[in-house]
């Protein structure tokens, strides 16, 4: 039993005294605790040691608060043992020298084993002892449109270029690698499960760059046979970022909890989702260099507008700047907390 | 009286034998033309030239066959006579030295008159005189929210940091800056129709990063009054990239014509906008890099969600990328020209 069982009642759609938050990337630069590990390990290194990654996973429970921790780790660590050779450069993001370009490159790659990510297990084992049933603990992947997007275009981009010439030139070659990847993080997230996290969440952050229509035609069903395959003793979040435009078909691809980024009003999102699953979201990350009266005004704006329905669990509409004052941070926990008290309990 | 007046027919929702297009940033680096005339001439000289101007604008007419010509510029043009130094440093973006941050800051600037780019209209009778009638000539300008990101911020963001947080904490200084500018964008592009434009775009290209209930508050106010004063003689298209969340704000804040990127289903857009405007868009530009045949899949699918219906003018979803093929720009002239006559040939 958790003390604090907000978030995963939230996610249920069960009814709840306060509304639950945690924020995305909450572990991270923002906070003096993480830079000061960060000051003498390399990022990589940090998701690789159990330890450091349980240490900087439970910094912002203490710090601020929050109703549910999230692992620290990187969507592309599943990559490596897929046989994709990437490193993270200073200030360049990841690159991938191996880039995936056409069938037999795809063909190259391989499913990973629930083992290969071994220090990503470790490290859910000793943090949710460490946890002690405060809080729960999330565990997440990246979703197979988000991987595929670093794995043709070789790394980061603004364009998408490769990827979608792929997609529109050589459709064959994209479905294998789709496959795959939904493959890769099925097996990824269900050996979270097994290891301890009580809720997961897949992170298309990047599919919002598409068309709907090719959403539909090259995403969907690859995101939905991951939903479809994993395991149903804890509730899935699925976050599609700036995808407001197509929130039926990532809602129809599935997740029992639908992430929102902040472009979309609150109770728009509901109207066009129905009553039929959870919501998570949705303030603007930049309100956090705001005044605090002004995050305290914003918080108060999404929560009225969701009105005490149960099924939300507040969050931001994408992960923390990394220079975000940290008091800032804790005035929004506490805000919407206070807040959504008071709305709930006037009924 | 223009030969092809498709373009303009379209913008009032009058019937048309084919669907009109054109396509932003049609005047640009992806032909060798304008490469030619680039090598030996900076940016802004090509813009402060009027005879170079013209030649470039008149590029895509002569080699792809578009039903507009749409002037080149940029949307900082009128910023210099505001009393802003800004530089187009290479491979960087604009640049402006002396951003503004306060109240202060504000009332240094200055409202521009008319004649402040004169450069500007001179191209446009030139540009008039070269077409002699062959397509209609599009003016524009920035929306008042996409300038005020360059000016608080000192150039292209991707955080919006500056900008977001001079909204949230001294709104009054944001509303003194947006009211100027949509004065200043109001005598530019009044000054346009008046040199002879025959419609007019307003380009808010960066708004789609503002939560709804943002663009309305710190927004719409302004845009809205930017299109309250326009010279109603000619079509006005409002452009707000990634706004499809929000485009019943859009419509409100004004405009004939809205445009449409390509993260919303034309069908659903429709649906949403109602059909007491027309609509421009909403090809994936990277849709371009794609074959000939899938080019033409993706044109008739946009075509065939319109159905024919009055009041379409077929764009990209954003401007043209720099390396595109130009024979497949031609050939989506082509295959527009030819389905859409299709489509609206078996009514």
């Amino acid at each position: 039993m958790i003390p604090n069982d907000r978030f995963l009642r939230a996610c249920r759609r069960q009814p709840v005294d306060r509304t639950p938050i945690w924020l995305m990337r909450q572990a991270g630069r923002y906070m003096e605790e993480y830079r000061a590990i960060r000051a003498t390990h390399g990022f990589l290194e940090m998701c690789k040691t159990p330890e450091l990654a349980c240490e900087v996973t439970l910094q912002p429970v203490e710090r601020l608060g929050v109703d549910a921790a999230i692992l620290f780790a990187d969507i592309l660590l599943p990559l490596e043992p897929m046989g994709l050779a990437i490193e993270f450069a200073a200030d360049e993001g990841p690159v991938i020298r191996n880039a995936v370009r056409n069938t037999a490159d795809v063909d190259r790659l391989r499913v990973i084993d629930p083992e290969d990510c071994w220090f990503v297990l470790e490290a859910i084992k000793l943090t949710r002892k460490e946890l002690a049933g405060r809080v729960p603990l999330i565990g997440f992947a990246g979703a197979p449109f988000t991987l595929a997007s670093y794995i043709v275009e070789g790394g980061a981009t603004r364009t998408y270029k490769l990827c979608k010439t792929l997609m529109y030139n050589d459709p064959g070659a994209w479905h294998a690698l789709m496959d795959k990847l939904a493959d890769v993080v099925t097996v990824y997230l269900n050996s979270q499960i097994a290891a301890g996290v009580q809720a997961i969440q897949l992170f298309d952050s990047w599919v919002g760059n598409l068309a709907p229509q090719d959403y539909r035609e090259y995403v969907l069903p690859h995101s939905a046979k991951v939903f479809a395959n994993l395991d149903r003793s804890v509730p899935h979040i699925h976050f599609a970022n700036q995808a407001g435009t197509m929130l039926d078909l990532i809602k129809e691809a599935g997740g029992g909890v639908i992430g929102l980024d902040w472009r979309i009003d609150m109770d728009t999102a509901i109207a066009r989702l129905g009553d039929d699953v959870a919501i998570q979201g949705n303030l603007d990350p930049m309100v956090l260099f705001a005044n605090p009266d002004v995050i305290r005004e914003k918080a108060r704006g999404i929560l009225e507008r969701v009105g005490g329905r149960p099924g939300h669990v507040f969050n931001l509409g994408h992960g923390i700047q990394k220079d975000t004052p940290v008091e800032h941070v804790k005035a929004l926990v506490e805000a919407v907390h206070e807040i959504s008290a008071e709305i709930i309990g006037r009924g």
